[in-house]
């Protein structure tokens, strides 16, 4: 079996030790990696050798972002150089990656890739603050959605009767400006305001730091004051004390 | 810092490679591990150390499983023991695997834990498929459910609407058996039988096999013949070809 020469890694949340084995291999290996954001990506990518090509392709602190196609037509040029390439991204690649942009760059340009999976940040915060994802009978769904569109705004689409469901976990990434104004859509939906919130910021760096409290409670705490880091909002029965707590 | 006696450790799905750096060292430093299903679990088992003691908890093919509250029992007995106890579970802990019961009966008796996450079937066979599991504009949600109840029959409290959304990714775990039914009942409720379905068996495994098809088809496959081994089945917009495919 060989390795294709472009592999999208997951990062996962940004501590070395949550990558997986296989990411680590990939990284220590690449020629070339591509990353979004050095904030997220600084510890997982000092695994890369010294004289590894180390290119940002994202979002820096007060400068606008590559367009989507910027970044994709960077990587095919960088895939057809045959140098080994890594395509890092924070979390789980799949999730909320624009993953299906790049592949879809790569396979019309007829270049093999392989996709490396990671622990996504609503996995990450669960395990941080001791919690299951589901819970028996009370969460039996768990949902993943995005908190801001393309152009930073709360995507239109959103189905709202899945997401105002208190037997559902939902986890909201990339939420933090958005989700004061998704709660109160959620809640006017149906959903309990007093629904068991855990709001998670820098999730996986020791500067992590874990807020409890209810949906209506954790929307008024980032309307007050949104937190600088990366944040991940989950909420849902999963999220409260249990039957024994 | 120190190490909590307890881990609950994320298996991913059964290839060693993707475990996390964390959970291979939680394996390779424990004296006892607790695990549910020796075919899924037997590679990763493989990193502990010879002499740590391997319990089976989980059901064993043809035997009828240990009651939950019995293997909750049953950890909070070896940790008391103040021995250093890994329980293992496939993919990530927090999604489907009644982390919630054991975490609960460990609160209960004062016993300290950590959770390492794992990588979860639905990401891990979405890598393997060279899909993303989120795709813009198309695919903005996604939801894991699982096919059976505690009983094995398909969990009654579905929040169908939810689940018959072809603009959601669903990944729905352990529904070989009743994907037909609930295929049929999303078809009913207006999914497009006719939606993208990926069929993922074995995933992490080398027989792994990943059949791609409609929802229609990928229904009347598994009502012809049940895969033998663990299945996951993913199905939404995302897991069609792309826009360059």
């Amino acid at each position: 079996v060989t390795t294709p020469p472009v592999a999208f890694v997951g990062a996962g949340p940004g501590d070395p030790e949550l990558l997986t084995v296989r990411a680590v291999k990939r990284i220590e290996a690449a020629e070339v990696v591509l990353y979004d954001d050095l904030a997220a990506s600084g510890p997982v990518l000092g695994l890369a050798r010294a004289r590894a090509e180390k290119v940002a392709v994202g979002k820096r602190a007060g400068r606008p972002s590559p367009r989507q196609d910027a970044v994709s037509a960077l990587l095919v040029a960088y895939a057809r150089t045959g140098r080994r390439v890594v395509r890092l991204k924070a979390g789980d690649p799949g999730v909320f990656g624009r993953l299906d942009e790049e592949i879809a760059a790569l396979r019309a340009a007829g270049l093999p890739f392989e996709i490396v999976p990671g622990i996504n940040a609503a996995a990450a915060a669960a395990a941080e603050a001791g919690a299951s994802l589901t819970r028996r009978v009370a969460a039996r769904r768990l949902q993943f959605v995005t908190g801001h569109d393309v152009d930073g705004r709360l995507p239109g689409d959103l189905r709202l009767s899945a997401l105002a469901d208190p037997g559902a976990t939902t986890a909201v990434f990339m939420g933090k400006a958005t989700f004061p104004a998704l709660a109160a859509r959620l809640i006017a939906e149906g959903l309990p305001a007093d629904t068991p919130a855990l709001l998670a910021e820098n999730v996986g760096a020791p500067d992590r730091r874990l807020d409890r409290g209810t949906v209506a409670e954790i929307a008024a705490r980032l309307a007050e004051a949104p937190p600088s880091g990366p944040c991940v909002i989950l909420y849902g029965a999963a999220m409260g004390p249990g039957e024994d707590a």
